[in-house]
């Protein structure tokens, strides 16, 4: 049996998947309600952490922050107290490096295996089974939980030990504040030549030169209809992590440091709680 | 009858595609031997551009420099003067969109008609017929080289009047100048936090966040070998062109301002020939 | 007999330490009325440049822009065609190096010997002679007016040849723009940490870590009035020109293209007009 | 009896000012031989903090780091165990303003007043009694030491409660930074365009554009030779803590975060233990 715990937009769809290429599923979430399109697909349902502990083979969880993690899988009613030495915890959220190694560690004080692996992608392809994993953790373990991972996901990548599951996600929540933020200024460049934004944004998207996720976005940007997919004020203090990683690891990241401000320059003139793709609407004219 | 003018990595692969699709081709180089192949797939051979204009109804130019296209053009046996009134003159070069609405007024005085008809994409898509055309002029002349253009190129895209070919075509070096910088500093980081290059780069070209031709820089960057495909100097000048256009038509570039000094900054430093990728290795600890 | 062209905010105040010291002045401007003054301290009166031009030995000129230093000189009322050869030709107007070097080689023609010497310093120190001469040109010429300079200026600095004088102007216009966004900057940061707005700039005027000229901004931050004094909108100008001069003299400036941009923002969002000092108001919270 | 702990380069010559303008002082070092011209001039030796505390009203404290401050404050034998209910410490060590918080708090806990005096100024003011105090407490206790102050001072500014001197400081040391990356900067154009590099900085110094503080700095830019005063790695530290400050009081910075970066890179590069006016260094082509 494979227990699931987490069950909101993402865990919903990843739990789907794995039931409907018939994994045995026993899953838990902290209300009920999100589950039941899931049992009645003929998952099970625990009535606690600790029943999906005792239950099963393998746990995944995909929850929402760090401090979630912590309230699952710590304390006497937690995961790691009933899950039974040699098991395996896949952890899904994201979460920081650090904290992946911390609960890594706490895992092997039981005895327990432990697998870091965020995902890149949202809502869409985690229904479609079109999620890439970025796994930190043993080999020998990720080959385990392959059959799982593959029926959620196209792509498996392997970015080393424990944490650097966490490192990777760091690093693409880069460029896609990157991407975003230079696609924006080549498009107002565009429309302030003379071109047509239409044209400018449908050339862009055909080409080469732009990243794949942006098609996402062009609704936003032709309608100016930012309303939050993922928030500025998150990108930027994902950017103000990378800085910091920047700078622990004794690296100079010139752009992203300007980048980073031109955030918090749209934040400060209260575009925060759009979606991060409004960094268009704080630079065009 | 088609006339083609400049034969060379890019000319000499758009003609043979017309000559290989069925359209009778007469072409003219400054050295004829570029033409060979050519000659044999069954063009036919003008001794100068006044012989091409006078056997053509429709004449490409794809010219490296403002320059040449001047020499070819214009002056008493140039294009222009031989070419018959209502022809059309379909510049494919790369060049300013000053020079573009330049180049027009020139045809004008002589009827001729004039489409600004620049490409994205180098020496494999012009081989494969997978341009992508930006077009500037009139709709309805790009309608009647559009089978030409089609057999040349997989995108037509009409940007307006003649000179947003070349607008549009600075807007997209901007993009390839940021991506490719955005991409470095991601890699960079994923390295200082302990991830290894190759996975950072297979996962990142893996995803959607990164720009798709960044895929054809993978061996550079993985080799750390930096021969010039696009001179990184060549990019500085592009970024200087991009800062000028914006401050003539008063738009505030922040990032692409600070990226156009890091390569300024790597030119300065000695990369000034090498690939533009080699902004990686001047970022890199 | 000095003769002195150009009777504006800079120009009068010269002109009258001039005649205060003692030295015979023949005076032209294109509105008399604001030579009154000068003519009751006892400065003579000439009817056109030409008139100034045959009874001086010496000419200075303060003049707007390039434009009017070539109404003046330029023509055949102009003032070189009536310099008798081997006479000096002071052009104190601030222009750029190479219109200076232009007007070198017109004056060569006539064998007129010029002095390229702009000042750096606007109307208090104009009428107080604590102006500061940046001067191009040649030594024994400058020796010549050494005299009179020293009666205007407190300060004589010699930068080289011809043009050298208004690369200095360059530099400095750079300095001001600089250190007023860092003292922003500086401003915003202590306020936002929680400390008085009028305490950290006081402390930061009593300290050696601040560029003396931002006293004289003290009021404007203080009362948020930021009525120009030299508009934003000319400092932007003047920030493209030092961006363009380093691009053409292979040099990266990181620092300066971001300041560049940060008052192209303010500028976009409607401080054109204000002070440079309004940066602050555009970067405060 | 006034008390005073730390006789480093700062320390000894800031108690000597004391002893010289008749308080009566009494000493404390980790090692003696610091304190043995303060001795000759009439201080006493104590043989720890304790007998500093047990003998004062009043205790200047002038140490390293944060860690030393807490060693002598703190523990059994600490400051603060055997200091009376209702004196004064007065710490002018260079510290975040969160650990002045709290050793105000610990000092709080023994009812014994306390001030965050920090100072801005190095060796030769400290030297001179030229020092600035950046003062954060009560008004009445800075009333008190007021006298004391001022022979070590010449200026005493007033910052607001515990912290803000900490945090005045941190704003300083921005300027620091800011003033000598835009000076270099500067330098680098004058030289670029054909000015000499010794007229440039004279002139730069002799006008109101330049912070003061770069006057001695001008012979390490001139002779090329930045050993350390204030590290570079220091300074890249310095500027981090000002990003992280504003980034935690959302305030977007982004000039200082470009500046940050070139010092990051300029460090990245070797001139880490370099005096930070090795910026110039970096720079320069």
């Amino acid at each position: 049996m494979i227990g699931f715990i987490g069950l909101g937009i993402m865990g919903s769809r990843m739990a789907e998947n794995l039931v409907s290429h018939g994994f045995e599923l026993i899953v838990y979430n902290r209300t009920k309600e999100k589950a039941s399109e899931l049992l009645n697909k003929g998952a099970k349902w625990a009535a606690s952490p600790r029943e999906v502990a005792e239950k099963s083979e393998i746990v995944f969880t995909m929850l929402s922050t760090p401090k979630v993690v912590e309230g699952v899988a710590l304390g006497e009613d937690g995961l790691l107290n009933h899950f039974a030495e040699g098991k395996l915890w896949v952890d899904c959220s994201t979460v920081g490096p650090d904290f992946s190694i911390k609960m890594a560690s706490e895992a092997n004080k039981y005895g327990i295996r432990f697998l870091n692996a965020p995902v890149s992608g949202s809502k869409v392809p985690a229904a479609n089974g079109e999620l890439i994993f970025l796994v930190g953790g043993n080999k020998e373990d990720l080959e385990e939980v392959t059959p799982m991972l593959k029926v959620m996901g196209k792509e498996i990548l392997y970015q080393g030990e424990v944490g650097k599951g966490s490192s990777m996600k760091l690093v693409i929540n880069l460029m896609l504040a990157q991407s975003m933020a230079a696609f924006a200024e080549a498009v107002c460049l565009g429309e302030a030549m003379g071109l047509s934004k239409d044209i400018v944004i449908n050339t862009l998207l055909n080409g080469a030169t732009t990243a794949p996720f942006i098609k996402g976005k062009k609704d936003k940007l032709l309608k100016n209809d930012f309303s939050a997919e993922f928030p500025l004020e998150h990108m930027q203090k994902d950017m103000q992590l990378v800085s910091e990683a920047a700078y622990a690891n004794n690296l100079a990241m010139p752009i992203a440091n300007v980048t980073k401000e031109i955030y918090a320059l749209a934040k400060q003139q209260g575009l925060d709680k759009h979606d991060f793709s409004a960094i268009y609407q704080y630079l065009t004219k």
